[in-house]
């Protein structure tokens, strides 16, 4: 750790020991954040909430505007070894080629159909979503939200074998519904797939569809055969959710700044910038991934292992110190990862 | 009137029968709709409310899935003579001309520096879009929005000669907020800027920008030349928000069916259609401009003068009998028309 972050570090911890005195002066309560450490991190979204809802205060913001955005992957719920959209694309493979035989031997198709680990982990990004546009495109907007539903009730994720929507940071659902009860609206501002997300978001996180700003794609309003009106899926990206496109998402969907934005990696960091620029009191934090044990350890910012799946340079580690963002370490602020740990 | 259609205003009118009846054994209690006449436009009203909120009954709805869609001109606010964003892109030209003076002998901004308003009243759709696109690419969003806030603040409709957020209509302001008493999340839909009608929303209607859904041009994140982060507009249509562009811009922005949709012209027909897919129970509805004394007239449905705004088809009205979807009267089943009426 260089110098500044040093100094950082202990403003931080300065903060902390403050809050932690005022705290013991205040009436006793339940904590709101029981999963979380106390330190920086912690203080700092308590601080957050208590500054922007207490009537009278200079940065007191009224609960009509209270809007918050957390990035998805590997902010809430685990992106390792690969995104869980991915898993779901290549799974969708063989019904796909079942239908269109003549993808049998074309790539990226014939790839995935061999079975090749190490082949398909090589895939690129613009490989998956070309099968993405063909496992999605034609079908009706109901369909896909169908078989979406059907494929998570029974994919575990490998290495915990478990379904991939209880992999959920125990710590982020509540500072979702912490931050919900404080009449902040949440929204999910995702580089995964909009309706892809929505399937599962009010259930698992609290936010319902209309809350979940992702990738989308375009849809066609027809009639079916019967006359019937139909929505169905295209093949063309109307809205990439990453970078400059997350902070162009959200004016697109929610026509306003976040007061705080939640990420994890590079993706995330025009999402944290064009939180910062608004004025009165914003709050930006980073999940940094350290914790091997209990979870993964990617950056490759502070010498952890170098990662394609959700990359968090020291370039933005660095943005993050000199603009006063927090990064939260999951192993020294996260007293549990999930919900089912003991 | 031919003879299907009154057969189903002599069932709308038992229906409203039976509903006074109802009304009248149940405890005595505040008209939630004053400003609406008794018959069978409020009747269904009342009693898609009863019947989508009642718990227990078949066709509850829980509220976390209770969302409406109303769509803008001519069904919120007056749209004659012309879309008020026509009058404030027209109101623009000056000032785009002054920084742009090779525009000055270009059409279509040729014409609308003419003052000639014969020759302005017939330009067209294209013609205006060109003079949008002109007036905005390249802006901030932020000085979009401040730009539209200081025109709204001295611009006057030509007839009441008021400020045009004074022309929107009080039975439907009653009808927002009824819906929104009883747990329903208010969402505009509408074939006029999405930004635009964002600026005014809350405060006009009680709908915070993030439920307003309209015709969108993208927009760029980028950096100003201090290095702070922007997002500019640009002249690319991302979402035409009108026919069948409505149903597909609610589902890129709210996700589901709305359960009640609202609208007046056949720019609205296929979010009508879509709503009516949804299971259980839906209400569609579309204003009628049947009075020219309190406001206008025209359609050219029932023999109502033709109008190139807000057209308002036989084959529409027909549509409606046809599908159960209840056609507001302004002349019969509105007492009032505008806040500020006796």
């Amino acid at each position: 750790m260089r110098r500044e972050a040093v100094s950082r570090v202990r403003q931080q911890a300065q903060l902390a020991t403050l809050a932690l005195v005022v705290a013991a002066t205040a009436p006793a309560q339940t904590d709101p954040l029981p999963s979380w450490n106390d330190g920086p991190a912690k203080t700092a979204i308590l601080t957050f909430v208590r500054e922007t809802t207490t009537p009278g205060g200079a940065t007191f913001v009224r609960p009509e505007a209270r809007v918050v955005t957390f990035d998805q992957d590997g902010t809430l719920w685990v992106e390792h070894p690969v995104y869980t959209q991915v898993m779901y694309i290549l799974d969708r493979v063989p019904d796909v080629v079942a239908k269109k035989p003549e993808l049998k031997d074309v790539e990226p198709f014939k790839t995935v159909l061999s079975g090749d680990h190490a082949a398909i982990a090589k895939l690129t990004m613009p490989d998956l979503e070309k099968i993405a546009a063909a496992t999605l495109a034609g079908m009706t907007v109901d369909q896909f939200y169908a078989e979406v539903k059907k494929w998570l009730a029974t994919a575990k994720h490998p290495r915990w074998m478990r379904p991939y929507t209880e992999l959920v940071y125990q710590p982020m659902l509540e500072a979702l519904r912490y931050l919900r009860a404080n009449g902040y609206k949440t929204f999910i501002v995702t580089g995964g797939g909009q309706d892809f997300v929505r399937v599962y978001a009010d259930q698992v996180y609290g936010v319902p569809p209309e809350q979940v700003v992702g990738t989308a794609g375009e849809t066609k309003f027809s009639y079916d055969k019967h006359g019937r009106p139909i929505l169905t899926k295209e093949a063309k990206v109307m809205l990439d959710d990453n970078n400059a496109g997350k902070p162009e998402g959200i004016h697109l969907v929610i026509g306003r700044q976040p007061f705080a934005a939640f990420g994890n990696s590079t993706g995330d960091r025009q999402m944290l910038e064009y939180t910062g620029t608004g004025s009165g009191r914003r709050l930006m934090m980073l999940v940094l991934h350290d914790d091997a044990q209990r979870e993964y350890a990617y950056g490759p910012a502070e010498g952890l292992p170098d990662s394609k799946v959700g990359t968090f340079t020291q370039q933005l580690y660095d943005e993050a110190e000199a603009n006063g963002w927090f990064v939260i370490s999951m192993k020294r602020d996260w007293k549990r990862i999930f919900p089912f740990d003991p």
